[in-house]
């Protein structure tokens, strides 16, 4: 193949970045059979759905409800008022406040601009009614085929928290509920190493016979826990979100957490060939009455990773840090191990400004063996914005770092910039998993 | 009002950037009421007057003395030695070496360029002599219009420490000494919560009934305190400067500091409806021979800044912290508490790379609800630059964060600029006094 | 001297900072004299020499065998059988999967393509077969010249490391081993520092009546040692690299490494007029199947350098820190301390993104008074990529502050950029040490 040419090069490289699929390795996304408490076209919905969708799912993501509360501050309008609102009641509040008081310019509310734009809505227009006139249109199902299409989407990897009753009970209904083709199931089960008092007990309650004490028999009990939940949800991989505070101290480290992590978790995924993905940094509920806005980020101990890295070599880690300042330390972790994975910008630092500097850091230290970015996304339309923001930035970055190669000589031609694209939005994750 | 169109948008955000005014939340500059070391045209002085201004004061800014301690070193001018040149020496002495023997890149070193010509004198002619003539035609009085209207400044907040009896004796033996409608005042009490040993001491000296064990009536007395010198100098808010091992422990905490804090300081300024300000992160004198410029920065704990935010919500704090590595976590912590408001890219941070960093990210966490920058002037004209300087950025920002959401088909005309200009120039600030 | 004008103003840095010769004051290179394990065109090598270079040294340098690990993992191939291969089939190895399969894109490949274009062979012919044969024809001791000419290079440091033994006994075997005037010494001791029980062991085997306990005949005879060598191998400086650990605690700190530095090891230097280097912050061997490119970064504790640099002011200290988050904090100490002097981006940190942003935020905080880049070349082709790179960032940045002054009027001539360039390539260093 010819090369493409300097001239041409940015061009290629921004229409590969934006025509290739991703395949999204982390949301909270569900598909259609999980229920959704937006309305469909037939009136039906289902209040305690897992699958959110729609324009006030939109203005109501816990994002955006962190910042209305900034300029609608609880001496205004107090917490228990705005959580007795209805959701629409939610949205007008903040789509007057954060959209027509002020310029929408923080990337949450971007971000919801970007989403109208793209499912042929105009922005410009600023008229929310007509907005929801259109989503109430739309029915969830084939909603889904067309959000997955606008926003370049192959896979959407869900996250299913074993622990919460409301989606256990849901796979526990119905067996076929995760068979939907266009999502991926991971098992997620903080409370094993975060709560283990609260996780044996729920484990008797389901049948496991596991004490408080971790013995060779409750040990072994929590690994058929794990292997009946992978098995019935067809995990792809295993997954907890921890705090700044995670440690982990080796094989003397003898806290519950620790414990079950390398007697119990480690060794079943090892045998069942699954990575574990660790969600490091996020202080749980400093603010609880925002929510699932109430978190907030703290730096996080990286030489943690690097011992579980060294001591278990048969595993493999999908690892993200929450913190901008473990960022550089952890792209230099994955420099020591191959079976770490780094992965996306999460949350706080899913902003241009920190994607771009992460993203062009990794690159420079680890070429193109990362994940550049998941979505996180929470509601469905999410996705649209989340990789359209950033496959602009994760081109951007590519197209500086080739005009560096080709400036020595080095030429690339299409079917490179197509593999290495490939490789950034699906292919590093997809051959990590099949390692 | 239709949009401004892409094309002239970056022109208008400049224009109207650099007309709107500022209100300047932070700064060590004072009225004339306060005495000047600088001679005025007439001929008076005094030695020990607070109100910096002049070309002799730019030039032996603690910034520049630091700088120049880098290029001719105490082993060649010890320190002691400098710090007996008269002013005038001392600026010669940092004009040859800063300007002349090398370029004047620093960021300190550049903003008394950018002051003169702004001035209308001719940085080029590199003549240093011509300048101090200028400034010894003005008079302060007036001279402070002309700097406020160059710079665009609507109101100048001072920074008023009452355990300095330098300027505590001013304040009570003129009672009108801060009636100057062009600055406001903010009473500072570091000791109180640093060093109650010392506080107590003067506290009692200056009539309190305050024991050093912190029993009801002690702390009764301090909230006297704080409530007569709010009232004596009509302060906006409270503020005290707190090291990076500031630690705020919550309700058990039960060292001095955070039992005033707590227990005195922050129900007094709730009962007054004042902000309470924490500037976060210098440890002073490091090296103490360089006198102002000897403290530098350490990381600090937000955390601390969390609690108080979450266990005061009738209290606002007005919060900046000196460390790089703090501006994410902080930023996300204005996320979670909307009685607090980040402020400000204070001292080591106060360089072009690093204002725009932390701009960006906290437009993109925040929107505009926070205060971009304060000018922390300690000499009078520095507010010309440090505004200049900073304007320039936060125009940067901008710009691109609205080419960002016109190119979702979102229009913005030219009223809306100037809300969300004022909003960052002063309103922010004005709104967070007036709640 | 007329001022070059704004519109030539890049050309003319450029230009300046590309022919400035540097004065590399950190490498791990070495002259002939030291042997070499590349076979020279007469068929001769020595395979403990020192002195790397050549195509597959360049290809096989530690930085490129970490980055293959993550694509070609040690499940694929173990790492036991990669050391077993010949360097040159781990260089082919490498070729093949780094540069072949994937976009070179990481530094330390775009590294390779930059060498091989400025030695004058082609990148864009991707063939390894006719770069080997090149190098294959040339001459190590000529090749240096040629190197350095390319390279813009008028002298480079060493890192002499005394208990090492294949170097000590070269020392020791040949008098004139470091004459070359190409390249200047400096003596590496970290066991001294790091672990008194080994370097205590050997100094006795080395005929130094050294005891374990620090008595003052010990501290004497370690003085003694240092003397020695340093005036053996004539150093400029010493150095040791320290882990983020790494602390001094000041005259109360009675651990081995901080009695000795404080009373041996600084003393000594103050009396011969030789700055202490330290590297801080490279935690060793955190994946030890890695060898050289087993070590990972960590946060270092800026206050032991305030101290040290306060504590001892009849002391220099060349200081640089591996972690991105120690840079903004150590940049501050710098403006505290002239005997301070912050040298290079190292290691990790030497990536084109994070280059800038360290010197940017260097220049605003520090003007030119410090050293912005040090290769810590292993290989000597390397001086040409990592000097060419670094440069190229160095004008940039120089170019925008330039900008910035002129803008008001100070205008600049060539005579000042090239005072400007040579000192941030050459003239800090050397002044410095000359100090
Ligand atoms: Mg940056
Ligand atoms: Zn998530
Ligand atoms: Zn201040
Ligand atoms: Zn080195």
């Amino acid at each position: 193949q010819p090369p493409v040419g300097t001239d041409r090069l940015a061009a290629e490289v921004q229409l590969l970045m934006s025509t290739t699929p991703v395949w999204d390795l982390h949301t909270h996304l569900y598909p259609a059979t999980f229920g959704s408490p937006t309305c469909e076209p037939t009136g039906s919905r289902d209040p305690n759905g897992l699958a959110l969708w729609g324009i006030d799912e939109l203005l109501t993501y816990h994002y955006l409800v962190a910042e209305v509360f900034r300029v609608v501050p609880p001496c205004e309008l107090p917490y228990e008022q705005f959580w007795k609102m209805s959701k629409q009641e939610q949205a007008d509040h903040i789509w007057q406040h954060l959209f027509l008081d002020r310029t929408p310019i923080s990337e949450a509310c971007r971000g919801v601009l970007t989403t109208l734009e793209r499912l042929g809505l105009d922005p410009g227009e600023r008229d929310l009614a007509s907005y929801r006139k259109w989503f109430q249109q739309q029915s969830l199902d084939s909603h889904i085929d067309r959000v997955m299409q606008i926003a370049g989407i192959s896979r959407i990897t869900m996250t299913n928290p074993v622990f919460d009753d409301n989606e256990r009970n849901r796979w526990l209904a119905d067996e076929s509920i995760g068979d939907d083709p266009r999502f991926a199931a991971v098992l997620r089960f903080d409370p094993l190493l975060r709560d283990w008092d609260m996780a044996g007990a729920k484990l008797r309650e389901w049948g496991y016979e596991v004490s408080q004490e971790l013995s060779a028999a409750t040990i072994a009990e929590v690994r058929r826990f794990i292997r009946d939940w992978v098995s019935r949800i067809k995990a792809i991989y295993c997954a907890v979100s921890l705090p700044p505070g995670f440690r982990y101290g080796g094989s003397d480290d003898l806290t519950p957490g620790s414990t079950i992590f390398r007697d119990a978790v480690l060794p079943t995924l090892a045998e069942l060939g699954l990575p574990m993905a660790m969600m490091i940094g996020s202080e749980l509920q400093v603010n609880p009455s925002l929510g699932d806005a109430g978190d907030t980020v703290g730096k996080s101990d990286v030489q943690s990773v690097i011992r579980l890295c060294h001591d278990f070599p048969e595993n493999r880690f999908l690892v993200t840090m929450l913190a901008r300042e473990n960022q550089h330390e952890l792209a230099v972790a994955a420099r020591k191990f191959g079976n770490l994975m780094v992965f996306g910008c999460w949350w706080f630092l899913n902003n241009p400004s920190l994607v771009e500097e992460i993203t062009r850091m990794r690159v420079e230290l680890l070429g193109t063996s990362f994940v550049p970015q998941h979505s996180d996304a929470r509601v469905l339309e999410q996705l649209i914005y989340k990789w359209e923001h950033s496959r602009a930035i994760i081109a951007k970055v590519l197209v500086d770092k080739y005009n560096d190669v080709e400036a020595t000589g080095w030429k690339i031609n299409e079917e490179e910039i197509r593999r290495d694209v490939q490789h950034l939005l699906s292919g590093a994750f997809e051959k990590f998993l099949a390692r």
